[in-house]
């Protein structure tokens, strides 16, 4: 059993929950809970458990797949308490390989509806994203280099397993990929303050690019640029912007909606 | 100056920002940042401006208001950073009295359109739902007992002002209020996971309630026991649910693109 802070395997998981760079670097993340684990192992994602000793002692049906299946260590209830980055942990966590797309095959998914994200800076507003563009049926998730770390472990946390399920991409230039989308033949529609049309207004049945920008500034004047045309989500009231997570969520879905009534 | 951590108003700002239970007892709350105040200001409920230092000497401009029409205290950085909430403070923040809004002035608002919020538990949900709120056209919030404290430090943050300027109640009784929206001739909806239609087959543009359910368990029996109908939203892939500020966020914005629709 791990029972030292010092120890080689606990300093390679706090270094993982901490650095993104290193994230980055070798492509692995930490993931917490029972359900995560379970969809990082049907993904063929999960590398290593490390179980609490309270635990392991208590919930052993919960337990015996990962157990029989995958390499496993026990940890000091006090010791993971410190590798856990939630306050109620479910005392189960795993090193997972970060899953991998390509852009071409994103951009050739059928669905024909892409969420494109210009640098995002919020953990718990990207895994919102992640998770609410699963439910709406979203091709893909493409983001902008300066957009916050997937797997930011709050970010892991909020996309409530739809990091596993949600083909996602970090682009260099994302007005580059806009471009390729519209050459495909399809509308690019990107929020503005004074975007020249209500978001509901434009029209996403054929297939559309929807890009959300920065929490603070919206998006870039060099993607601005790019756009088919901007939208603008109607507000009452004295409210100077929805939370970017909000916006993403209401024009999702009403691209969904428009496409359900679309095949009714 | 202020610059000790056992100075009596020290102690009441802490108190504040941390006691839901004192919060309600004096009816009283922290906001912090210079456009919170501003808001706090207008709707008359600032009661004393605490600024720091560092802000007092290099920010006159901006505080200038304050100290010509507010009585405020300079309180060291030191300990201004122990009685601040955020991370990266402004330096300014105030006590302000808990606007208060009553359940008959509500049902008569003449938008007909209510929010009913069944045990919301998460700060930040509730916070940006008061913010979508209000950005949907929304008469007011209602909110069982069971929802987080409407004055908790991270609520007020998320709502980006909207606590000033959205109406809301507290209510013993939810499913009582729900009948009297039906009594006054409007349908109240309720999310279900299994909800006998998709969310945009209601109709709200003649006036609607819409309950949005507890993070976990969704609405109480008792409460949907007394709807008039419940309602989905509709999810692809494998997600078992929506996060219940973007829910919540999906079936306001749905039932302000029905009214604008139905004025043009």
């Amino acid at each position: 059993m791990i029972s030292s802070i010092s120890n080689k395997q606990v300093k390679e998981i706090i270094k993982l929950q901490k650095q993104a760079k290193y994230r980055r670097a070798v492509s692995l993340f930490i993931a917490e809970g029972f359900k995560m684990l379970k969809e990082a192992a049907e993904k063929g994602c999960l590398v290593k458990a490390y179980i609490s000793e309270f635990v392991l002692e208590k919930n052993s049906e919960n337990l015996e797949w990962i157990c029989k299946e995958f390499p496993y260590e026990t940890v000091s209830d006090k010791i993971f308490r410190q590798l856990s980055d939630t306050v109620t942990t479910q005392g189960v966590l795993g090193i997972v390989k970060q899953p991998s797309y390509s852009i071409t095959d994103i951009l050739e998914d059928q669905r024909h509806i892409w969420l494109l994200l210009d640098d995002i800076r919020d953990p718990g507003n990207l895994g919102t994203i992640m998770r609410t563009a699963e439910g709406a049926g979203m091709s893909a998730v493409v983001m902008g280099r300066g957009t916050v770390d997937l797997f930011n472990p709050k970010t892991v946390r909020s996309t409530m397993g739809a990091i596993f399920r949600m083909p996602f991409v970090y682009v260099d230039d994302i007005a580059e990929i806009i471009t390729k989308i519209k050459n495909n033949g399809y509308s690019v529609y990107g929020t503005a303050m004074k975007g020249s049309i209500a978001y509901d207004m434009a029209d996403y049945t054929k297939g559309a690019g929807i890009v959300i920008g920065n929490e603070a500034n919206g998006i870039q004047d060099s993607v601005l640029g790019c756009i088919t045309g901007s939208i603008h989500i109607p507000m009452e009231g004295k409210l100077e912007s929805l939370n970017a997570a909000v916006a993403a969520a209401v024009i999702m879905y009403e691209a969904a909606r428009q496409r359900r009534a679309e095949t009714l």
